[in-house]
């Protein structure tokens, strides 16, 4: 019999930011795309917290109607929702400034 | 005082996918990209459970020296690193299979 191994931290990611997006692209009943009202859902509890770090440039003004110009920028096909890359396109943006934030933290660092 | 919130399951994943990038691209002591060797000891630690999955066709041959064609063609600048950009395609392209493999799951779920 096979041996199933536990997922490693990189794979228990990519399942739960999946598994966040369908949890609120559901919400409507149909979980392939965020409407604008999930879309608002998700960003106002999911990425709440990164309001008050150095994110926030990242994110700003994601609680005002804003919001909703954010989403068009990232709805690549004009179709109104977003879809898994286009949700994915918001992850990796903030990914990149979690990753940036992090370096400037730490500018005296002394890389070998 | 402010009151320091839990980072949501969002915000967990997106810093540990960072911190994994930094464990694996500061191997050798420069932790903003990924080298040859440390794309393949990332691929072969994080990966490896992946490949016995119906994710298998996304990351396939990843054991074998085709696992650097796949780094030539993330490796947007041609530099011959990953850098943290580069790097999140990897993982996108990743969640992306991960939630077709998902939908693949329950054909015959009926959306309302």
């Amino acid at each position: 019999m096979a041996k199933i191994s536990s997922p490693t931290e990189t794979e228990w990611c990519i399942k739960s930011l999946i598994a966040v997006f369908q949890k609120y692209a559901g919400k409507d009943g149909y979980n392939c795309s965020l409407s604008k009202t999930e879309f608002l859902s998700f960003m106002n509890t999911e990425l709440f917290s990164f309001l008050n770090t150095e994110l926030a440039a990242f994110t700003k003004n994601h609680k005002d109607p804003s919001v909703l110009d954010r989403m068009k920028k990232l709805d690549v096909n004009s179709d109104g929702q977003l879809d898994v890359p286009e949700f994915l396109n918001l992850i990796g943006g903030l990914a990149v400034a979690c990753h940036d934030s992090f370096l400037k933290a730490i500018p005296s660092q002394k890389w070998t």
